[in-house]
């Protein structure tokens, strides 16, 4: 696990960082009809929190959101998306990084410059929870996936930036399906729409869903196998490589 | 006008403002079958710019961005909509701020704020061109629509910035549509698949736009008003005030 946080803390003015900019990550999890998200608890303290952290001065910001995800849980190869800066002036609260700080044995100086304000900008990313197994790094008790109805208390306005990259998924999941890679090569309607039942936490109607998904030309449906039994199988799809869902 | 740029120049430090971030905004407007965007050009200078500015350290983000697009262009009461942060390593590029300050004969110091690395926010905007008319602020010789397929050379990245928001407002037209209020209170589909046609720069095939708009469970037909001509008139829709798409 990374050292990075002790460096942080002894770096009073934020030497080496990009001043009052942070990233929050919200991981979303599927995985048989369950939607989860990914939290950090602080040792030491009752506090869960995104995986979040800073930006080098020499590094891209996107890049940085990778990094900052790997050093944090030990997930590689994930594909963040950018979703919302959460910039309002009343999210400044210097209260639970001091009592992060305060919980490791280090009195912060109060210009420190972990205390400042700060403006984070907000990435998402949906896995499959079974394939993306997290570690905590060593500021952290643990690194979980959580069920997003029975969440524990957040830090500062984490609640709503899970919310706000939620709303994001569910309005976007048509463009994104493909680049989220979570469904198996093979597989039928009733798969696809458990996948946006689950997400979009209501029931759908079948024919209506059906007739929009294919007629987001993105489907092909695969020559149906001989299956030898008695019941008639569903057909079988799988994604026409490299399309996008038409605009129109 | 405002003086907010002097008093941003002499302030060396940038005390009050939230280092190292910016905003720019793209101000895209539509009127008959023309997709046009607000520039601004410097005094004494050949550079072209997207309208910014930069963030108080006591104010939201997003009301910097409203603040910053009023100050510059005089438009206000515009809905803007954040999309993307431009944040890589490689845009860090002090020279285009030199020159303009140069060419207000100011000599700033090489550690000057405004010359240091910016992370921008960028917002993007949809408007009726003829009805949102600009004025230039006082560092600014003009401030004016041009055509995106005849865009004058834009200073560091905003080129890029421009392509970013257009894909945007493309992919998410059918969600923001009602919002842009860029319709008459009726209209023909028609009239609607024109302002498609120019935002998404293709021709649609009429059925299927028919058939995709009115799937999208936004607009209501108006009960056919007797025209007195021998002309068949076309219906006249207007969009169900407080609908939004239906996901599915």
């Amino acid at each position: 696990m990374n050292k990075e946080f002790e460096q942080q803390e002894s770096n009073i003015n934020g030497e080496g960082f990009l001043p009052g900019l942070a990233i929050d990550t919200v991981i979303f999890g599927f995985h048989d009809n369950q939607l989860k998200v990914l939290l950090l608890s602080y040792k030491n303290s009752s506090l869960y929190a995104l995986p979040g952290g800073f930006i080098h001065d020499n590094e891209d910001v996107n890049q940085a959101a990778r990094r900052v995800l790997e050093s944090r849980t030990a997930l590689s190869d994930i594909y963040l998306e950018q979703f919302y800066v959460f910039g309002d002036y009343s999210r400044y609260d210097p209260a639970p990084l001091k009592t992060i700080m305060k919980a490791r044995g280090y009195e912060p100086p109060h210009d420190h410059w972990l205390l400042k304000r700060f403006v984070s900008i907000g990435y998402y990313a949906l896995v499959d929870f079974t394939k993306a197994v997290p570690a905590p790094d060593e500021i952290s008790d643990s690194c979980d996936w959580y069920s997003l109805d029975n969440l524990p208390l957040l830090m500062q306005d984490h609640r709503q930036i899970i919310d706000k990259a939620l709303e994001t998924l569910r309005s976007n999941l048509d463009q994104k399906l493909i680049g989220f890679n979570l469904m198996t090569d093979e597989f039928t309607m009733g798969d696809l729409q458990s996948l946006y039942e689950t997400i979009l936490n209501k029931k759908l109607i079948r024919a209506a869903f059906q007739r929009k998904m294919l007629g987001l030309g993105i489907l092909e449906r695969i020559a149906k196998k001989w299956t030898g039994g008695a019941h008639k199988a569903p057909y079988l799809y799988k994604f026409i490589s490299n399309k996008v869902p038409t605009e129109n």
